[in-house]
């Protein structure tokens, strides 16, 4: 599973990616794995590079966020069309998508004409074989889109119909993909014992423990360390039983080699 | 110029990526583009990967940032060795960086003793050729190396420890290699005009003012919508110059089309 986030404004740093995090945390929680984020900027061609690599890895899904919506700089169904290879066309289920919406809105006495200018019909004008998902919240619909057996994914840029996009129509398939697997996580807390210290005693525990992936996050100076325990199971039990494991036998190594352990927050 | 972010926090979603957001922002403001932000997983190949392909792409600078420290799963330098196919071997240099620093801890009390461990003898252990930069507030150097002419470099995940590293060692190089030129922006809000009739209006500014970068962030129903001017130049006169013709162009547009302008912060 790859995410694309498209915008100039995460090169610059003006936007911090939470678009990312977001997917990430959703995506692991689905029983799925994020293996790469990659982010490039307003370019069709950048855009299309991007996507070509990642469909060449053939994950099971690529999901891009940002460049959907009228204006000029929204170009990722241009850069789809040209990693793909497909034709742009107008598709009438999108078209008929983005008309009823203006309709709600001239209703709603938000917006004054329900005319499709070429701002509106360019959200319609989807890549050849493309899917518009609804987008219950905004203008720009969704695509979904086959590729070679796996499956594109094209979410706008505004987190929030970025999100409800996805609990709607993307969501309910990666949860049917990932059948009954579980993403379960837990954190322990060391202390009086430092990095290059705990590095040998974690080896011996991912070592002993090979369900389990163990990673150290130093907190700084005196605040200790931050020790991220995860799994994905089929069950609760199952989990709970391999990160219960591998957490004790590594607080009884720090305890042995000076260290403090403390537990705090625990979440499923 | 590309960022490569390294860690499986960020790619379950449990890290938000501030890093490379904080990095994009300096790089930016010395007047150097970011093209492309990778982010991969703490394993060797995924790492290695990411970096020959983003060397085949040839830019002036990839900055790559976490996996340094001493433990079992930080694999940046292999990943490097890997990708570059050069051989790892400890470097004196960055040995003799990291005594001092345990010699320090030592005689402050953080630690009990200076012997070079494994895990503390695997933070010097190089890609052939690399050169050690030094850490001021923590233990794993970053580390430069050259690569057919351009240049990559290697930092740590902690924040504190890549800003310092970045500010020390790796800004003076790209200030000199940006030479004067530097990165204007500013923003005004427009309001009581949707985006897709906004959207042939920044075409038209965009038309008129080559050497700005024009483009609208939509922030939801009835919050209007954030309009971004940017320009890379010489000097903060030309700069202004070419944001405020474009920045009134604009405006008058939007006034025209019945809608309504803010300017608010503006950061040089």
């Amino acid at each position: 599973m790859e995410i694309i986030c498209v915008g100039n404004e995460l090169l610059i740093g003006k936007t911090l990616n939470t678009n990312a995090q977001w997917l990430a945390k959703r995506i692991t929680s689905l029983g799925l794995n994020v293996k790469r984020i990659t982010v490039v900027g307003d370019e069709v061609n950048e855009i299309a590079d991007a996507i070509r690599e990642a469909v060449q890895r053939k994950p099971r899904f690529v999901i891009t966020t940002g460049g959907l919506g009228p204006t000029f700089d929204d170009k990722t169904l241009k850069g789809i069309a040209e990693a793909l290879k497909r034709k742009l066309e107008v598709s009438e289920k999108a078209l008929e998508m983005i008309r009823k919406k203006y309709e709600t809105y001239v209703k709603e006495g938000k917006m004054e004409s329900v005319e499709l200018t070429p701002s509106r019909v360019k959200m319609a004008t989807l890549p050849e074989g493309a899917e518009p998902l609804p987008n219950p919240i905004g203008t720009a619909p969704g695509i979904m889109i086959n590729v070679q057996g796996n499956v594109l994914i094209a979410l706008p840029g505004v987190p929030q119909e970025m999100e409800k996009i996805f609990e709607e129509s993307v969501a309910p398939m990666l949860k049917k993909e990932a059948s009954e697997l579980m993403f379960f996580q837990t954190s322990i807390y060391s202390h009086g014992i430092v990095e290059s210290a705990l590095a040998p005693l974690i080896d011996q525990v991912i070592h002993n423990n090979p369900h389990v992936y163990v990673k150290s996050h130093p907190k700084g100076w005196g605040k200790g360390m931050e020790i991220h325990f995860s799994t994905t199971a089929k069950n609760s039990t199952t989990a709970k039983n391999r990160l219960g494991k591998a957490l004790i036998q590594l607080s009884e190594l720090v305890q042995k080699n000076g260290g403090r352990i403390k537990l705090q927050k625990k979440t499923p």
